[in-house]
């Protein structure tokens, strides 16, 4: 047996799909709220730590997603964590207003209750405010 | 405009991936600790709909996996919440036990710190107490 010459990194740890992305939950660090979901790639993840930003890979524009960079709602990175297969992160966040492109706090806003997706949460601010020309 | 001659229903306002299959988290519906992420195809869903206890698709078995069904570690659903995309599925349960089958209470047992993945939550039963001869 010989020692790895290069301890691996933590990013050579994470077991990527096909496509070379990992599904990552955001979830707000003290209260508890799952805000969302994204994916990320190799990229995407090695930005996160070395940066403490959130930053997702964007598979409709095919680009790095740093989270807020347009419409000013950033994450700040506390802590990320792994799953016990390597294949899903999970990321304390620290989410600046809302995280959702509706403009409510959490993308996780429908339950099904008596047999339909009921919205449970209201939207706190206007997309055009989050997404319009400033 | 004509009425729909039947009323969506919820596993169909689902949006499922090229296998048919959609991610679910389950978070603990009152400590908020995110536990697991793993699959659902429409079934699935329609199952944990149905009976009240979390049912996901295995894809390693290609089959059902009602969770807890082997290890006695069973997820009560407490309610269904979908995304904006209506791509992820959102799972509060009462989880009985240990949702990893490492025998931590949550799968995301590993966290970024100092430039490794250190391990930060206790093995609460042993796997062979879950999976073994019984």
């Amino acid at each position: 047996m010989t020692l790895p010459v290069t301890a691996p990194t933590l990013v050579d740890e994470i077991t990527f799909d096909a496509a070379g992305l990992v599904p990552a939950i955001a979830q707000q660090h003290d209260t508890g709220e799952v805000l969302m979901v994204a994916w990320m790639n190799r990229d995407a993840v090695a930005e996160t730590l070395s940066t403490g930003r959130v930053c997702y890979w964007s598979r409709s524009r095919q680009a790095l997603w740093r989270k807020g960079e347009t419409s000013g709602q950033v994450q700040r990175l506390i802590e990320l964590r792994l799953d016990c297969d390597g294949d899903t992160l999970l990321a304390l966040v620290d989410q600046t207003g809302v995280a959702c492109h509706t403009g409510r706090r959490s993308c996780f806003y429908r339950a099904a209750r008596d047999g339909d997706w009921q919205v449970i949460a209201e939207v706190e601010t206007a997309p055009d405010e989050l997404y319009g020309d400033r």
